[in-house]
């Protein structure tokens, strides 16, 4: 099944990032919805730059990662030394993510594996493969996540929550359920308001963006039934880590008996307590601007958590391609 | 006690709405805190505009109907059928906030029986005694709040929290204890990031700007030991309405077992049941810019309901000049 069609336009591979001769073009995920642009990446270390800096996010870092090691190929040819640093750096770029961590984990001794001669095109081809495992991945978790949205439910996501997301949505109202999206706008980013709203309007989805601080209004007025998200870190024992904002929401839910899920693209258990898990603090200057205009005094001191801890008591199940958990 | 000097800037009385010959100067709270600018308004339809646009916002829009009358008086002297167009036109310009409607029905008779001789003076006397009636009932919250922040303290907040938060914070102070709050930002309007925030910053209060979806991360970090907010409105049954975002911020207190409290100028139990209390909803429009910058495409839709109805059980007391209730 090519799921091409069932996705809004910044989550096609093509979009994502590809290689073209020497260089690798990365969607600009910033720039969206007012402007479709490409980002260029020389060399691995640009790409761990655009992770960084948000250029791309979510499962955009995956499809970066695995193209940038195409373009490495092509650059370098067969290299252990350069290929361990690259998997290093991309591993490291933005670490509370952990997918891209656990892919080059498993990718780097099959590419080393390789024979010199016509590594760059072996690579490429392993590439392509990857990305079609993560193909059916997405299906397979969106199959669970469709038959999770009941017609006329009011669907709560926080942040861009991906290709599962999506396809849930899509195989939902192929099955001819109705349903309506409250997508908070996410700040500082705005990634719902700059990548979430504007692809549920070109799927032509019903849908209402929001503020973050206007959860509880909707949910008090019943218009939620089911809280969805991608999530960047999720533990068998159902702790999740996603996007700020992911907690409260949670939190506002259980509140009034209404179920929080997280897509998981694979159980991370490396660690074992993710109450004390390292948060990731991002510059506080993020705060104090909004697609890069001030908007308080110089002197505030602001405070920039970007993801939430959310315990299991919170999160009513975790989607993977094994099972809801 | 002058209060003036416990107050922030925007705070101070003059700076809020006074009257210069035949016209009253409202400070606009929308330009802050990058530009001081007062909005001129020529009669009472301008001040209800003002109040309907936010320019001024929460117990701006008290002193800002007060002055109009005074205005108003300077315009018209004594002219019963007037009165009464100004003081429904001032009441309906924003119905949330039942302050301004309260005030105007107490004044109105007082200000019919003056005789027309030095009438524009008389009503000059008269609001400026209920300025300073006010001062002290700000004064009483804040001695009252006060005793509630203890030494050490992380205050939440969501919104302009208006003098009796800043009083409290003065009071405190004071009192040798130290604290620090944290300021939602508070989107649309962020009147958090323009107004609290500078203000704390101002005052030299320890303090950071939070984004509204950040409530649960610093709650979670044992940062806020608890929640202080104005109100729109309250009830002698604990129903608090206030900017939307308080309802989540109290669901997430209340989990955590962190007290919310919320200061009322004075109980309305005109009412009785809350939660089927008509939101104010605003213009999806607004949710779609910030500081007049778009931030999502053009056929994005979205919802801004203005106000959270808080039920008592997320209410742990409201403050009122008779006590803790």
């Amino acid at each position: 099944m090519n799921i091409a069609q069932l996705l809004p336009s910044c989550l096609r591979h093509e979009n994502i990032a590809r290689v073209e001769d020497k260089v690798l073009l990365v969607g600009n995920r910033q720039l969206l919805p007012f402007c479709r642009k490409e980002h260029v990446c020389r060399c691995a270390e640009d790409s761990a730059e655009a992770i960084r800096s948000m250029i791309t996010q979510g499962g955009g870092q995956l499809e970066t990662a695995l193209q940038t090691l195409v373009l490495e190929a092509r650059l370098h040819g067969r290299d252990p030394q350069r290929l361990e640093a690259v998997c290093t750096m991309l591993s490291q770029a933005r670490k509370t993510n952990s997918a891209v961590k656990r892919e080059l984990d498993f990718l780097r001794p099959v590419i080393l594996s390789l024979p010199e001669k016509g590594f760059a095109c072996s690579v490429e081809e392993i590439v392509q493969a990857r990305l079609e495992h993560y193909d059916r991945i997405y299906l397979s978790l969106a199959e669970r996540g469709s038959r999770l949205i009941n017609d006329g439910d009011g669907i709560l996501t926080t942040c861009f929550p991906e290709h599962s997301f999506f396809l849930s949505l899509a195989l939902a109202r192929r099955d001819g359920r109705k349903f309506t999206v409250y997508s908070q706008e996410t700040r500082p980013y705005l990634q719902g308001a700059h990548l979430t709203a504007p692809s549920l309007a070109e799927m032509g989805y019903d849908h209402y963006l929001i503020c973050d601080n206007m959860t509880a209004s909707v949910v008090r007025e019943k218009r939620v039934s089911i809280y969805l998200t991608a999530s960047d870190r999720a533990t068998g024992k159902r702790w999740v880590i996603n996007k700020v904002g992911t907690l409260q929401s949670a939190i506002v839910c259980r509140a009034s008996g209404i179920g929080y899920y997280a897509f998981s693209m694979g159980l991370d258990d490396s660690i074992p307590v993710l109450d004390s898990f390292p948060v990731e603090y991002r510059s506080a200057e993020e705060v104090k601007k909004c697609q890069n205009q001030d908007i308080t005094g110089k002197d505030v001191r602001a405070l920039y958590p970007a993801f939430d801890i959310i315990s299991p008591e919170y999160v009513t199940g975790i989607i993977t391609s094994e099972g809801v958990i």
